[in-house]
């Protein structure tokens, strides 16, 4: 017996699935929902938080709990709603100046198509550059790839954005941005954070080994970042920003 | 061709490995480093961090370019070391309140043992337990489970941490703390952040199916709470607070 779904955790969305066969498929696929959220106590905000929508009264308290707050303040926190994605909180607890973080965004820029044989490749040779994850299973990593599948630099961490933040300000100290000639691939999951990291450096594609939540679909399409998921034995699937892909425009 | 692996992210730690079959073995197991770091620019902090040791400064470029300044600023960069856990930051980047969140902790209390099989068979119940994440692959989950296997309360986010806090949030709003008669499941690995939560709760073990980080191991061990990392397949391996195993005392 298995617990029942919370609809508000799922969204459909539209997307492209290239199977390791060489066939594409176009088709729907369900994915997280990851939206903003203000942990307030009395009416101060605490924290912003990405999570997913449902029992926020509970995610609240607990938050509290663990801060050393009384968690039946709980019962004055509040959804801040604000409606479009230019009020989008930062899945970085404790700041509250993530307007700031997409305003400054702007469509990433250059017409570097990418390949879906190099992409399904880079993602195949990620391990290779994973020694310390083999040998403890705990960490993740990123890396930097040229469009024509050189990998430019890989790093690890404990922390997904740790990883990433390291890729791109190796990129950034060697003077190389924007990266308008390079995809970022990533060993978990991409989450709004992941998505913005890449925006700002200037990199138009984004590989992932696991599932996007609903928010890095949407910042990827509206700042044109052509985001994949689910890169794994030769096929993966295509979530926004599909014009980059080399042979499957739109 | 593999990239070597950088000394500085991995740790060598004792560990008992329970295996399905029943065997029990002492061994040696590495684990990643997590340690705090604080990004500061121009002398000041703007933000603590847990990562894994190494490539400081482009994490430090990386973090700063993401946030819309200089990624050269990276150059003043400086590693905060105070030498002891208790000041030890948290994984939530923005807060350098830290050491208050160690110095409020305590032991936890309470002598209940816990079960092997009732450990294993939990996590391997947590997937009915995991409806969203069946669907889309994109949610962490959290569960609390007595001492005699029983599931009080389960939860799916796309946080981690905000899972955990959902689940001890529920607890702690029907008034169930401290939960020394309960362990907490996690789907994914631990880190400082996740132990410390469940010391808050006064839960005295946590089981994940994945790897601990060197400070969640540090903490367990500090603060009296069973660690179990990689518990699949009716195996697990314990990396602190063994006494509180039924069966496998100190």
């Amino acid at each position: 017996m298995s617990d029942p779904v919370d609809p508000a955790s799922i969204l459909s969305v539209a997307a492209l699935r290239l199977a390791a066969d060489g066939s594409a498929h176009e088709r729907r696929e369900e994915v997280a929902v990851e939206a903003p959220f203000a942990i307030q106590l009395a009416g101060e905000t605490l924290a912003m938080t990405m999570r997913t929508p449902g029992h926020d009264a509970e995610l609240t308290a607990g938050f509290l709990l663990a801060e050393g707050h009384d968690p039946r303040g709980a019962a004055r926190a509040r959804v801040v709603k604000r409606g479009t994605l230019s009020s989008a909180a930062c899945g970085v607890c404790g700041r509250d100046d993530i307007e700031e973080l997409v305003e400054r965004l702007a469509p990433v820029k250059g017409d570097t198509r990418f390949e879906r044989a190099v992409l399904a490749q880079a993602m195949r040779r990620l391990p290779e550059h994973q020694p310390s994850f083999a040998r403890t299973g705990g960490l993740h990593a990123a890396a930097l790839v040229s469009a024509q599948g050189q990998f430019l630099v890989a790093r690890e961490d404990v922390g997904r954005h740790n990883a990433v933040d390291k890729v791109l300000g190796r990129a950034a100290l060697d003077g190389l941005l924007p990266l308008s000639g390079h995809f970022l691939v990533v060993s978990g999951r991409t989450s709004f954070e992941i998505v913005q990291k890449a925006i700002m450096a200037g990199v138009p594609a984004l590989v992932a080994i696991s599932a996007p939540s609903s928010l890095s679909i949407e910042l990827a399409e509206r700042f044109a970042v052509l985001l994949i998921g689910f890169a794994r034995d030769g096929g993966f699937t295509v979530y926004a920003g599909r014009f980059r892909l080399e042979g499957a425009g739109e």
